[in-house]
Formats: C-alpha cells, structure tokens, sequence
C-alpha cells in the first residue's frame, strides 16, 4: 500500500504519538491555574514552546501555538495587517500561496483593503524583483510560502525577505510545507505552519511574530498564548507537536536525500512510461518528496480512483475532482495542464519497492482511463474538410475538451483553424496547455453564445 | 488528593482516552480526500458529529466542530450577528457571562453595535422579564450561559429562550458548564460547548445553529465543517470528545444525584466551620458538582496555595488570584464577597472520603491564611472615640481594607462612621459585602484624592 499524500496530511510520527500519550495524564489541565495539575501543565507547555522555537529558529516568546495552521495563517495575516494600519492597507501575496493566505487576501479586500498579487514562471516560482516591483509606500504586509503545496517548487524567501526588509515590510512566510525539512531562511518577519504536516497531531499550528513587528491581534480579547491565539490550550497535542517538529528536523538531512532520489526516479521515468504527460514544478528547487504531473486526456478524479482500487493515495489538481470545479489555482497561475493531474507526496519513510510498484502501476491506470473517456491514442492523419472547424464540447467536462480536439485536429489543415466551444473552466488552461505540449498554436479565446471559443491554429 | 477544579477543566475520561487511541490510527487522514484514509476519516468524522448531535439534541447538519469552546462562542456570536445585519446592531448578554461571550459583546461595541448587558439577582440568575425588557426591534441577539462557571447557578434559558422566540430573535446558549449533565432544554437558536468540561481532550468545542437561523460565518472563507470552523479538523480528538459525551450523559442522572449530595455537605457544613463565610450561588438550580464560597479576611492566593500544599486543586474568582488584579465580573454582578473566594467543581467519580477531607482541612487553611494577615478573630468592643473615624488603606490589596475596617469598628459609636480609604478596586466590591455580613450600614462610596472613601454607620 502507498500513502503518497504527506503534502496534504502525515500520519502520526511515533515520537508523537508516545508524547501525546504521556501528556494526556499530565498536560490537560488549565496551565493559567496555580495548582499542582496546573503548573504541571505550564511547565509542559513552555516546555514544548522552548523545543519549537528552537526547531524554528526563533526565541520562545515569539512563538505561540494556534488550533490549526490555517488559524495561524489568518490570525498572522489579520494582526499585521491591523498592526500596521497606519502604513497602509496593501497587501502582497503570490498566486500560487495556499487557501488559507488568498482567502484572507479576499476578506482584507473585502474589507476595503489592496492586493497585489504576484505572479509565478511556469515552474511555479516567484522572484524577488516581482516582490520589489510590488512594494509600495503604503504596503502593509508581503506573503509567501517557503515551499508550493500542490507542485513543491521552492520559493526564494531570503531574497523575497532582503528585499522586504529594505523596505520595512514585514515578510509573512506559510512554512506549512518546509518547516519539517528546517527552519526558514532569511529574515523573515512572520512564520505559520502546521503540525499535522510534520507528523504531528491535527489541532495544532504555530505561529511567530519576530520581536519588533508591528502585531495588533484581532477578534474578541483573549490572555491565553500572549492574547494571540484564543482558547483553551491543546497541550497533549502541542507538546507531541514540538517533539514530532524535533524528531522530524532531526532525521531531515539523511531522509531529504533518500525521498528526493525517489521523485527524481517518479520524474525521469514517468513521461518516458506515460504517452503526453507534463511533469509540473522546478525540477531542482523542490521539496524532496514531491512531484507533480499533468496527464493529458484524462479525468483526475477517475484516475485517483484508479490508483486508490490498486493502493496508491494520491491528490489531484484537476478541475475534476469532487471537491471543486475549476483547476488548481496553482496550476492556472503557473499556465500549465491540469487535466489528469496527479501529486505524489511522499511521507519519510517511504519504502523504495512502493515508489516502484506506483510507477509499474500508473502506466496502465492512465490508459485504462483514456480508453474509458475515448481518448485518441495517437494524432490520426486525415484529410482536409475545411478551413475553420468547430468542435462543439458544450456542457462536456474536463477532459472532454480537450480530447474532441485531439480527435479533428488531423482534419484540420496545416495553417487552418479549429474553435473549441467550450463552457468548462478547465479549458481554458488546458487546450493552451495541450497546443504547448503538441506543437500547435493557441491563438486566442472568442466569447461565444455559451461559454466560449477557443481558437487553435494547426501548425504541423 | 482532590482535584476539584472541573469546572475549569476535567481530566480525560477513560471513553475517551480509548477513543482518541484507536482514531490516532484511523483519523489523522484529510477527510476531504477520496483515497481510502480519506474515506476513513470522514466516516469517523461523520460518526462523531451524529453522536454529538443526538447528545445536543440538534440534527448532525446543525452541529459543527470548533477548537474549542471559546472559538465556538467567538465564531457563533459573530456569525448570528453578522447574519442578521439587516435587523440591527444590538446585542444582549447577562453580567455574568463567561469572559469569551463578554469580550465578544466588547468587540462589537467597539466596531460600532450596542450592547445591553442584563443584571443578575445575588444568587447569579437573570431572569426571563429582564431579558424581555432588554429586547428591541433592533435586537439581533441574545446570549445565556445554560450554568454559571464560577456559582453553579443554573440560568431560566428554556423561558428567556421562549421570550426571545416571540420576539424572532436568536438565543445563543453557552452551554460549557451544563452539557456533559443533558441536553439544553427549551427554543434556543444557536449553542457552543466545550469537550474538556466533560472529560474530552482540549482541542474541540462544538458549535450548533439550528436551521432556520440567519448565520454569516466571519473571517476568511474556508470550505470545512460547513464553512463555519476553518482549518483541518481533528478528527481523532474529535471522535474522543463525541465518544465522552456520549458516556457522561449516560453517566449524568446517577453521577448528578451523588454528587450534589456532596455539595450540598460543603454548602451545610462550610459556614458552621469556618466563620465569616458566605456562600454564593443560588442553593437550588444550581450544577451539581459547583459549590461556591467567599471568606472574610483571606486573601484568595493564599488560600489556593494553602490548599494546595494540603492536596486540594480549587480555583478563585478573588481579585487576589495572579492572573487578575480585579474581582471575578461574576462576583461583582452578584454584589457578593469576592475575597477568600473559592470555588469547589468536582469531577465525576469524586470520592466521598476526598470531600470529607476537604471539610476537615478548610476551616485550618483558612484560619491559618487570616493569622498571617492579622484578620480579627472576633470584633472588640472599644470605646468610642470620634464620630468619623478614617482609615487609610490605600496602595493595600484586598483583603487588607476590610481587616482594617473590621479591626476599627469597635471603636466607632454606634450611630457613628468610618472611612475607608482605598484604591483596591476589590474594596468597591469587598466593603459593602462586609456590611451585609456583619449588619452595618454601608452609607456609600466618595471620591477621594487617591482612590475613594468607603462610609460605613456602625449599627451595632
């Protein structure tokens, strides 16, 4: 069996767990008390404060711990934002940030606030000069992750961070992604993540506001973790948190090497084993165990099931997955493919024989899924019919698209044009994506009646 | 050893110990996921919301999971209030209102809404006509703790809740204190609770809002427990919370029975052995387990640390507790004595022979606490001296000024005052609870040049 989802959620490190089940006896009651149960509680918790500062790089009055990383992240964003009001109410993020860092950038917009957001190369990455061009007088607060969730690309936080710093804005970093492999780089100024992606427990995130930051936190007024963070403290779960954090950063160096040589193997050999794949992501800037791709002609969700029937847990940021209906804003901000989009993340400890047992399997579950969904097996030579052909794919989901195109695309003639009619979001990434990945040009979108045409100009 | 401080926080039950055990290994899964771990999660996730719902008695749809109790009051307050925006901006809460309920309502009177608070008798209880005369065409909502977390004192919510109904406006109920002892009775709206007030792990509250109810959740949009509670949900404490639930309700009608008999023992038998003690709270619809005490002379730190070293865990609403320099708001809105106060919560499973014990130590602990102060052990009668005697106990902390006062008033005629200069802000409160005690005349409060005068008429 392969769990290759540790991007999205680890199991529980045994470190954790053995912590978790000491705390239980001695960490639940109310540290604020002055009691024996109490200070027994207090000492656990700072106990476990000193341990993730220290695995962060930070002093331990500058961290405190919050219900989730997701509360870390709008609790950051919210009380920069309110503590440097008299700056200004512009606001930067990248367009690839997780959820929980575009979502705040909505409600501060919202809210009456600016936001710039800042675009990403192919690969996924931002650079600093983007962050510089962004920077305004009136900037509050710049965002970006230390790592992408959905393709692994590394961001460059130090320099983002140098050149914040020059201009005395603070830099918020979502180190949800990295932090297991190390503390952030760079002088940063604010830092959220989640334990649960280290193998820590659910119901813990953290979060660091660097001394001399400006931090006004919002919402009703609450003393528990320095007024930052309301709520009765988790201290079973913090203390198995920051032990896992440790654990964790403390195999980084030796599993770093060993998960990395594995998604190299899943990059090199997956397009040479799979018939129109894109791999996704900066193939040498990356966490070491993602890798991400992009298999044309397929249905994401189906696909996923696929690989669940044969034992591989895997995520997708294709638009056909239940959860949504648009594309990964991450694979729509980087222009590449989304259909049959498949990340493979893996957890430490990942047995070599699974990573090779998924790339004997995967081949075989992509073609059943394109034999499924009809789709062409190679470009059929046809003959001429006319000049502008249309393809009517309305009220048809990703890939279907993108398939009827692949199927008429050898009646067009060389130098003439086809008009997808489309209404799915998913097409307007994805037919771009495949006239890239096929050699021919995309030459624009038309509005149509429903939906919209898509304009493919055949090139060879 | 007695830990009787369960109204703060209850040590994990044995239910939900084995609970969270067995879904560390199930549960740790993103449950939004469609691979089989995901699957697994979410039907934990599922199992644990029907459960806790039928313990509420609200539908599983109407009940979302929080990280913890205060979350659940801050996210229910805003999101009613933000929900009905249309209807006005006015809010209405008791005085005596857990501090996340009170700082909520300070929040909205600071961004702008009115805020009616409701008075309470000296016992702890509002009442259903006073709620009524609060209510206004422009009321979006009205809050009731189910129990009082300092007195015990149970609140009339099934008829405020009924009064709020005629008016159409939503009754949020804070039911921490009550629910592990059944479901809330009567027509509330919305209800937050919290699991480790009955013996679930910290880490989750539980948010209900019935259907029907005009709900805007605030802050950031995030899709998980029905947009109403973001970050990922931890299921394993989750399923722990909703499996000892489940179990103390069971548990509740026989467990309730025993121990109010034990309470009702320290309620009879404290003011025999200690004297100068009040007990607050009303004697009858009360919480089983809180009994609630004030004693004259003591500094409430003290008689925590006292009872400490003897092996009792208690807590204090007294101003002289560490973390506050101001008495208990509940205490203050009771208008009882607040110093030498302690509360006694005790858990589930407390044994006889523990509470004995206490009532065996106590009257030692708190004569011991008054000789280090140097409390008077009986009133001397002296001879009158002047007719307006003035005792200056200013920049000394509760309970000195009322040891003084009490030291002085033999030596005022009867008809005669004395004034106490003061500015401990517990003194306000502190004085004229004294003068009930005791049968004097508190004549009022003056301003002075530091602090106030406290007049006292010495009847007798």
């Amino acid at each position: 069996m392969g769990y290759f989802d540790a991007a999205s959620a680890a199991p529980l490190h045994p470190v954790a767990r053995q912590a978790l089940q000491v705390s239980l006896d001695e960490g639940w009651a109310d540290p604020s008390r002055l009691y024996r149960e109490g200070r027994r509680a207090r000492l656990l918790l700072d106990a476990a404060r000193e341990a993730a500062a220290e695995a962060v790089g930070c002093r331990p009055d500058e961290l405190v711990f919050t219900p989730s990383g997701t509360r870390a992240v709008h609790s950051g964003i919210a009380g920069a934002l309110a503590g440097r009001r008299r700056i200004g109410t512009h606001l930067i993020v990248s367009t690839v940030e997780h959820s929980s860092v575009l979502h705040s950038a909505e409600m501060h917009e919202a809210g009456g606030g600016t936001v710039t957001r800042v675009g990403v190369d192919r690969a996924g990455a931002v650079t600093a000069e983007a962050y510089a061009a962004a920077l305004r007088p009136d900037t509050a607060l710049a965002c970006l992750q230390s790592a992408n969730h959905e393709v692994g690309t590394e961001q460059p936080v130090a320099e983002v961070a140098s050149v914040c710093r020059a201009a005395g804005v603070p830099l918020l970093v979502d180190a949800a992604q990295s932090l297991a492999w190390g503390p952030v780089e760079g002088g940063w100024s604010l830092l959220a993540a989640s334990a649960h992606k280290w193998g820590g427990p659910s119901g813990v995130g953290l979060l660091v506001v660097r001394k001399g930051v400006r931090f006004a936190p919002q919402g009703p007024v609450d003393e528990r973790e320095s007024g930052r963070a309301a709520g009765f403290e988790n201290i079973p779960a913090i203390v198995a948190a920051a032990a896992s954090l440790r654990a964790v950063q403390a195999e980084a160096a030796q599993e770093a090497v060993r998960l990395r040589e594995l998604t190299e193997r899943i990059r090199a050999r997956v397009p040479g084993s799979v018939p129109d794949v894109e791999v996704v992501g900066d193939p040498v800037r990356r966490l070491p165990g993602v890798v991400t791709f992009s298999c044309l002609y397929v249905d994401g969700e189906t696909l996923l099931h696929e690989l669940d029937r044969v034992g591989f847990s895997v995520s997708s940021g294709s638009s056909c997955t239940s959860s949504t209906l648009t594309p990964s804003h991450v694979l729509r901000a980087m222009g590449v493919l989304s259909e049959g989009n498949v990340r493979v993340s893996l957890p430490p400890g990942t047995a070599e024989e699974d990573v090779e047992r998924f790339l004997d399997v995967l081949p075989g579950a992509v073609s059943a899924v394109r034999e499924q969904l009809g789709a062409p097996v190679t470009a059929t030579a046809a003959t001429a019919r006319e000049d502008a052909l249309v393809v009517d794919s309305l009220g048809k989901r990703c890939p279907i698209p993108v398939i009827e195109l692949a199927k008429v695309i050898g009646d067009v003639p060389v130098g003439g044009t086809v008009r997808v009619l489309s209404d799915d979001e998913a097409a307007r990434l994805d037919i771009p994506a495949w006239c890239e990945m096929r050699g021919q040009e995309y030459v624009g979108e038309e509005p149509a009646e429903r939906g919209s045409a898509y304009v493919v100009r055949r090139l060879s």
